[in-house]
């Protein structure tokens, strides 16, 4: 009985199934050894149903009832706004949780989501896909290995193939706390140090509109690290040739790099030279598998004795720094994360 | 109501659910637009239950059943020894047949059952998924565009990560009929042009129990086409480093070339040199997009006024040179392809 | 008569016959056509002599009499503090000018040496040599044709394969004025637009000596140029893979990038993945093409009516740049160029 | 006194200094080493005396006055048809030979001239240059070392970027003779092992007048060694993008390959995908690391004690392999070497 019982697979639900939502939902009904999908909830009535239908689970009439339904857990991929007071009920709810980025662009209201997660003591994960890149992911490995000794110098590139509409940009947070924040994210876990400066430089050069928006389509971000690493993180919301997603860790006895892998293998040459296809345009496309694998990681992370890979403390400090680059962005000065953090 | 009947999907039943059939099943279910599964039937019956209650299909008691329900188009996925009757049996039921490869061994048989598809009419797609994988159909394309102009010289290289158990190797027809049928397949694709002569050289270099099982596990044929152009192709049994597809045409203008996709883009710099990931060792892993593409081909081809990408021509040239391929190792000589055609 | 007058060589002496000298005596003498080694000189007579009877050309007895023999032009590869006196004497002596950078580490004496070229008007030509790489090259050509756009971001990455030695450091200038200002120049010259704002980030990660020597061995800068382009360079002493030499520009339309050139095209594959050589070890080897093609632009650029490739404004904009990197070190914020170019 | 002597250079004389002769005179001059040129001879006397006023040696005014000075080495690299004479007058004169390909173009004579090379006891090198390319050497390395096991597959590509003037084809020997001994060569270079068997096709695709001549200009070969391993050469006159040259051993353990070098690295990618630029288009580009080499090598070799790295046996069997081939080519039939080594 006890071995039935353990084999058991993860019943979660998804709460919100936009876009995000519903790919979260579907990966979790068919790809992902362990996992179960238990029922969806949307506040539009009608994507919950379609959804439903298709996957063939319950719609959630609404999210109380989700929670009190018999699911092991939640995946949070609502609008951002809704997140942390759904992090907190899902806690209350004593559910395991898995929130998409960002919990909160405030930091007050972020620190009040995670205390209800740890007061419950519930397991917690944030949607931090591109750790679960296996290309990112080897970098990391480079370095917890010890292959590229001491991290001296990281590299980031991340750009869009095309700007969002300018209704999502209004309500981003901006192109830190919604771009860059994964990049932000991506500097600590390639390089395992926190990050104690910030200097910050941007522009609007992709769509004029940006600038309306109180944004900006185009930034470069230099990070120093706490054990003297130095990071240049560079973003644009539009390159032509499509999704470029690069990082590059330079250290004391070598280099570890996630290139950008090709929509295909396929190459041609004539007198005119060589030929290869673009990028991928789309992230699902990108990170598909990073996706899988994050479920992976989750459904790993919430058994007894196992800590989810993408902490609490994994949440917070990219927002803080995020912060910070804003704050260094409008004074023109390299800013120090600790003038972020203080209350 | 005719709008709704243009978008019903195009309801599969899977005859065979082992390894390649499962998949096949999976992929109607969830991943292909306007298919959809509508019954299992394996032989070997909790194989059929298992599939049909993770898919939630029925599972049908025979292939009667199976072919006489309202099923539209039938995959037939069982051991290649059934695939002639079943193929009549599908064609004189009405249905449209996808057929994995080999149709047979023989071609007597082969044109028994190609005969009573061109008979009762239904469209015909065997499964040389490889013409979808997206880089070997970009060099097809850079053919037909005229980029690369004639074709003068094709290599293809097909190397799996590791060797067939023994027992399926003795009834697979050999390593030409069960391997190398696929880059006979290919040859003729990328070029647009028949084969007319074959000379073959093949070794036991892998594991000495292929000799025992009257094959070989390594070899190098050379084909020349009806328009002069060259081919090489060599299998191999077993690569080290993963699975290893290469297709080159080279022209009087240019080269086409369909690399190996690494596993991931991951690079490791270090005073050692440059160390990248093995491939894939796994053909799932590598061609699963082009099963999704092969089937995508299948629901247009289907549809009235559309032909197969991949015709009863196209299952039998592949046959024939690999008898020829047969007769030329045995006989020590080139020979051409019309003395096998010949009844 | 005229005819052989036009095409007679240009006859370049060399003043400093080391290292780098030495390589642009041989250059000259052997591979650059149009271009024929009159004489040569070093302050060390043997080193002369030695360069003297390899090449079969006179040794000068001083500076002097080289200047005054019936050379064209001459090449000055002598230490850096002789740089500021022998362009005044040559361009006095109505010599064409070669100098190795730096012309000088002191903006005073940079201006008073690009002065006296002025006023003689003789061509003059500064040894940003990384100008002529092929590759390098490459990138500002898909900049100036317009094929990536705009350009947005700019990244740079040069790292040495081992630290010069300690004495060599404390009479270099430092990192940013003996090694970025490589960079610096690169950063023009692909972008086409001035530096107005430097903010440097410097550690001490290679050697503990350098700290010693009052210089740092890793750096990241940032640079913002007059268009609004930013660009990051990173510059590390020592890169345990080899000489690692990189420029990248993203632009509205597209990238242009200029990657590392392999030492030579040998890959291995086994189980444990893919392997490639390390890069090469040695800037000579690196850049050999690149100094040669440096040769043929001096001797294209001294023929009447045409302008030296790399201008007195090129030779003076990548001290600055690297003054106010230096200065934006020392007080912890961002520089205007502007602050260091005020007399 | 004996100290000098011991690193007195190898005085080397070139007789022919045509395209290939003029470059192994510079080289011999300028980048090797240990080797210095002592002088020239062509049957064109006014082409001796360019090279010769150029390079600052005498121009012999016959042969016997260049072989019975005081030259330690000479190299052969006049016409073909003279090398034959050459090596016997150069063997009885005592010198260390070096000489072009081909010895001869008829094995008898070939045999006579290397039987006078052995008679003399003197150092001998034929001019197989790609032995001594990078990555190339790079292959055999990793198949000595046992990285790739044992070698099961060979491929070897050579196309040249345009084919040479008819005059030149009408005395070349062909295809198989001029082109493909080169590949023949790294066949056994690259696997250690004889060619025992030799099947041949071959086209007329890029030029009609190759037909006229009696050649063709495309090929593709199967050769099957003593021990099993089977390799695929093909050749091409002419590659729309470029020289091509590419080896690849693949064994028991993996593979080794050597890729074709870009002529330089700059990469573009906009939203037509990724441009990198074609091959270089002459072989002397190509190639000009492995002369070098070559040089290098047999300056080692004609010292005492030493062999060298290709030896009298290395220039037979290519010739006898590409006897077999056109023989292959005019019966239809797979050939033994045997059948053509037999007196």
């Amino acid at each position: 009985m006890s071995a039935t019982t353990a084999v058991a697979p993860l019943r979660i639900g998804v709460i919100g199934v936009g876009r995000i939502g519903r790919m979260h939902a579907e990966l979790i009904a068919h790809q992902v050894p362990g996992a179960a999908l238990g029922a969806v909830y949307d506040a539009h009535e009608p994507a919950a149903r379609d959804v439903a239908s298709e996957l063939r689970v319950p719609a959630a009439a609404n999210v109380e009832e989700l929670l009190h339904s018999d699911l092991d857990a939640v995946a949070i991929c609502s609008s951002s706004d809704t997140h942390v007071e759904l992090m907190i009920a899902a806690a209350e709810a004593g559910k395991a949780v898995f929130c998409e980025k960002p919990v909160s662009l405030e930091l007050a209201e972020l620190d009040r989501a995670l205390g209800a997660i740890e007061s419950a003591g519930v397991p917690f994960q944030i949607g931090f896909n591109r750790r679960f890149d296996p290309a990112h992911a080897s970098v990391r490995d480079a370095v917890v290995s010890g292959t590229v000794g001491d991290p001296h110098l990281v590299r980031i590139s991340s750009r869009d193939p095309a700007p969002p509409p300018p209704e999502y940009v209004r309500s981003s947070g901006g192109l830190f706390l919604d771009m860059m924040i994964h990049d932000f994210d991506m500097a600590r876990f390639v390089t395992g140090h926190e990050v104690v400066e910030v200097f910050a430089r941007g522009a609007v050069r992709v769509e004029p509109w940006f600038a309306q928006a109180g944004d900006i389509d185009t930034a470069l971000v230099m990070l120093v690290h706490s054990d003297g690493c130095l990071t240049a993180i560079d973003n644009s919301r539009r390159a032509a040739y499509g999704y470029d997603q690069r990082v590059e860790v330079f250290g004391s006895e070598g280099m570890a790099v996630s290139e950008n892998p090709p929509a295909h293998t396929g190459v041609v040459l004539t007198a005119a030279g060589e030929r290869r296809p673009p990028h991928p345009h789309f992230f699902l496309e990108r990170y598909l598998p990073s996706y899988v694998r994050e479920w992976q990681g989750f459904v790993e992370a919430v058994k007894p004795g196992s800590a989810p890979p993408v902490s609490t403390a994994d949440a917070r400090a990219p927002l803080v720094i995020g912060l910070a680059a804003l704050r260094s962005l409008r004074e023109g000065r390299a800013v120090r994360v600790e003038e972020v953090q203080a209350p």
